[in-house]
């Protein structure tokens, strides 16, 4: 747009995100300056914000703007002994909409690559292991995607989990492979969840 | 997001933009959490400064952060007396891109449409016919989208121009009848452009 290099400027920023070609951007920028320009400066606060303010949990490595985020810190949680090891926290929402667990989760924010350089301390298996060592903890379930890098990512925690041991569980195929954990539906998952399957070495 | 209510309003806020429902708002807000922090404080600058700067030009009612904008400014496209009135700033780049204008726009911002009780004065006519009887237009060319609204406001405004004076010509159909002029390609615009005809009473 040549009459405002300010509209030009929001139309290049809105490609930063995911899915947003020049047309979108286009669309996305009108809509916004026409029709809701009070949405645009809502968006902008919560932006600013959320770059600026929200981190990583202590303890599960999920987005939180606390020190440990509000599952990790409820009591009857940590009571149940259980850490659900999922790549990344859009996971752990999909799994809590199941209602099927009520345990505590650990993130990966990714999964073991070698031939990408991206090793266990990478995707915080060091921080996993101090809490095997040092919490009280019965079960880890690997919900990891059902991918090569999913599954190969669920062996190399559960030979941890044997170190310490520590009962690791797989949950089922059923999930259907080579997809994304969190494109699946509640059904699948809780069934997934509840068949699955101790790993043993 | 139950461990972030930063991460819970930022989707929340991600959903102003247009064709942006539940999933892809988790997408686009954990890509910038994960991997553009700076992308996303980007954002929330361009969207802070074009939502509470960007304006509308006076004289063809672009946005624009100026009073009058680049376009009407120029001496020459003041010279050529065309005036191309179209429906949405988005035409005006897209007529741009044809290289076949040089005179300056007047941009509705919508259309008449009496049943949702957008009159003239609604789509900035008053400030066309204030043109019409101060500057020295020599045609006026209605580019409004080709479908039943945008043909009647083409013709209102036509008869408009016959009080006083100035040429009308719409342009060529040529342009899908039905379709949006802002996603017609390059050619089929150029095509529509030359054909246009005069418009008698
Ligand atoms: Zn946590
Ligand atoms: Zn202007």
């Amino acid at each position: 747009m040549q009459t405002s290099p300010l509209l030009e400027s929001l139309m290049e920023s809105l490609r930063c995100l995911p899915g947003v070609g020049p047309k979108s951007a286009q669309r996305m920028a009108f809509q916004l300056l026409q029709r809701d320009r009070s949405g645009g400066m809502r968006l902008a606060q919560s932006l600013t914000r959320a770059m600026s303010e929200i981190g990583h949990c202590r303890d599960c490595r999920t987005f939180t703007e606390e020190e440990v985020c509000t599952i990790c810190s409820n009591q009857r949680r940590q009571n149940s002994g259980q850490i659900c090891v999922v790549e990344s926290p859009a996971d752990i929402h999909a799994i809590e909409q199941t209602g099927q667990f009520a345990g505590r989760y650990f993130v990966l924010m990714g999964h073991l690559s070698p031939l990408d350089g991206i090793g266990p301390n990478d995707i915080g298996l060091d921080r996993l292991e101090e809490r095997l060592a040092s919490e009280k903890v019965n079960e880890v379930i690997l919900a990891t995607n059902p991918t090569v890098e999913g599954d190969a990512t669920a062996n190399f925690i559960a030979e941890m989990c044997g170190m310490y041991g520590v009962m690791a569980s797989r949950i089922a195929h059923g999930v259907p492979v080579g997809g994304e954990l969190e494109m699946v539906d509640g059904t699948t998952l809780s069934h997934s969840l509840a068949g699955r399957q101790q790993i043993k070495f």
